[in-house]
């Protein structure tokens, strides 16, 4: 142990030196070091990120800092992160092939993650921005939450290495805190990193933090995310962390894993898919957005029937697990007791991702980590009318998730608050 | 580490020479170890338990076993259990000062703990089937689950601590695997371990055994006895795990404990009541029990409502945890506000309490661990109809649980029951 370099961050300076003798590395993209050439492009709010081109092609390199990249020193984050962004990617590549980066190298000493370089793709946030209607999305990321939060759980893993694996990511402490405070309560008060519209949204921040039921329900909710460790959640799955081009979907960005509930990846996911859709008429300049509204409807329709039909047949022909066994009902000639607890279940992921996605909408308007969706419309007046119809939108789904029955009806909401908060 | 002996048992033989150097039992109980007076007691299924009375007082030496003692070398069980027992045991003293045995001593090696011998208490289940009436039990045990359960929750701990505790207790598997398999599934089918009294039984055991809804609410349940970490729970909280006089109330035996639901250890413990309920007419050879019968009703009801009243009283006095956080509700005024999601949290735990009430009364009928309350009923028709009534009421709990509102309806349920069930 003696022997461990200390931690040191990368630079485009010293990458090439550092890694040059990893051969996981050299292998694909080239020996000649010299030839090299190293950018940063770490546009996240925590994280430095290369890309690093050789002679015979190219690769990312990931690596944290013991800090909040976005803050500086003031604000420390453990470095084990890494750690765990390594762990989540090799079982989320396992759950579903092919939907995750292909790791090349982990070396957690320097906190570093080497891994491919995917390229045409752009972050999923930035293509719907642009009104760009990306075929595949909504099949895949269905698929990818039913086969992730599927077969990270008790339906699928023998208990034991459930729970040993619930202990190694119970370590990932700090990540989980920024959530809980910054989805679930911070933005329900006069918190000292928020920020929102001023003075446009003042009036409604004012009357959601007043909002009895909502911060009640948001803090049942709260309870759910640190509680409810049904299985290995991405923890942190909105558009910004899926990277696309027409024919492929990759998810990236796994640092906020944790044993949470099986709603709240589905519930950020199609959260951001709502933003986007309320974010839409602030990007008409070049154009109506009418068919990209009606297209992101799909979308989050598509996901949530992909990932209800993937998860049902998952639960008919894998639930190898030690919840609902098929010895108290296939074996006993009861199908339709298995069927009654499918339907069950799936009942309860509705109930509780609609409130996720009601929080989460909020949060990203009125917490510290906003949306590029809604930050890059340029006039305030325009972007508050925007924001205000999702943040509408948000307080309905997490108020009401117990009496919400379908998506046409969230369909129909979403069209209505659309067409009539004009102010 | 080369140091450690290896694990031995202890023996009547050899305890004084092996512990006489443990000066926190010799300052207890005398250093002369040739006047030492050994006896083993263990009644259990798992362990070895020793009274060891010197010159100046006496102690219990409890030591776990790699195996199962009431089954044998088949059954390994690992001895890391006194472990988890030992940390559950401080754990408890320090959230409810008083209710568990003083601590002398824990070798974890040796897996075995010295501690304060209760004398002249008795174990719970004995003192019910004597027809007992204990005064303090309601208050004293309604108490210890509402202040073990909330100090343990993320509604009062940092919860950093909560998470490091969680990884901790997380590898306390073997025994969380014993509960999810003999408690939830296996009473359900004809698993090889399996016994009740037959043939009297048989044609319940198989309603039971087909009645779909309730296997689906059994497995909703064990999801959330495997899932939902909100805190950590005795988990074994039965009346053979209270040892008491008419003065004195004890828990021992936390060595199932890991991060459970808050609902387990209540709907465990009230369950064992309601069987001692619906034994008593087994144990009327004496005595009409009627009396006893009226005051185990009303020790429920009192375990509930002291459990309901501190637990609220803490929720307004120590909520000091990340969950619905002061600066939300009070802090703005808002007293109502907390108000309504202690209500609703309360309303989640009764509802669920009730299921883990119904399905524990199953298990200990139809599956491998069977009560001494049913048991020591010689006579198999009369003890049938005692098993009948509590089956009965068992599924009753467990599949209308979203629908019973008060310990007034199950009081009324419970004496049909007793009055209506014949054969």
């Amino acid at each position: 142990m003696t022997d461990t370099p200390a931690f040191e961050p990368l630079s485009i300076e010293t990458l090439p030196e550092r890694l040059g003798a990893v051969t996981a590395l050299t292998d694909r993209i080239g020996t000649d070091t010299a030839a090299w050439s190293v950018r940063e492009v770490g546009d996240g709010n925590l994280n430095l990120v290369f890309i690093v081109d050789g002679s015979d092609g190219s690769a990312i390199v990931k690596q944290a800092l013991p800090y909040v990249r976005l803050v500086g020193d003031s604000w420390p984050l453990p470095l084990k992160r890494s750690f765990f962004e390594y762990h989540a990617l090799v079982r989320q590549a396992d759950r579903d092939p092919g939907r995750v980066p292909e790791i090349y190298h982990f070396d957690q000493d320097q906190a570093l993650i080497v891994m491919e370089f995917l390229s045409p793709h752009i972050i999923l946030r930035r293509a719907l921005i642009e009104g760009r209607r990306l075929p595949d999305i909504g099949r895949d990321l269905g698929l990818f939450v039913a086969r992730t939060l599927f077969r990270g759980s008790d339906l699928s893993m023998a208990a034991r290495d459930r729970k040993a694996d619930l202990g190694l990511f119970s370590d990932n402490v700090e990540l989980c805190d920024i959530t809980e405070n910054l989805v679930f309560t911070d933005p329900y008060f006069d918190a000292p990193m928020n920020a929102h519209t001023t003075p446009q949204l003042d009036g409604i921040v004012a009357r959601l933090r007043a909002d009895r039921d909502l911060k009640v329900e948001a803090q049942r909710l709260k309870t759910l995310f640190s509680a409810n460790a049904q299985t290995l959640v991405h923890g942190d799955l909105h558009t910004g962390s899926v990277m696309v081009t027409d024919t492929d979907t990759r998810v990236i960005d796994p640092e906020f894993a944790f044993y949470g509930p099986i709603a709240f990846d589905v519930g950020m996911l199609l959260a951001n898919f709502w933003m986007s859709y309320f974010s839409q008429s602030g990007h008409e300049a070049e154009g109506s957005r009418e068919e990209m509204r009606t297209y992101l409807l799909g979308v989050v329709e598509e996901i949530w029937s992909v990932f209800a039909a993937e998860f049902s047949t998952l639960w008919h022909t894998e639930r190898t697990g030690m919840l609902y066994p098929r010895t108290l009902f296939e074996d006993q000639g009861d199908h339709l007791g298995a069927q009654q607890a499918l339907d069950a279940m799936l009942a309860d992921i509705w109930r509780d991702m609609l409130g996720f996605a009601g929080i989460e909408m909020h949060r990203r308007i009125l917490g510290l980590a906003h949306n590029a969706d809604f930050e890059t419309i340029e006039d305030p007046d325009l972007r508050a009318r925007c924001e205000t119809r999702a943040l509408e939108m948000g307080r309905h789904l997490a108020v009401n998730r117990c009496s919400i029955a379908s998506m046409a009806q969230i369909r129909a909401t979403a069209k209505r608050i659309e067409k009539e908060i004009v102010t």
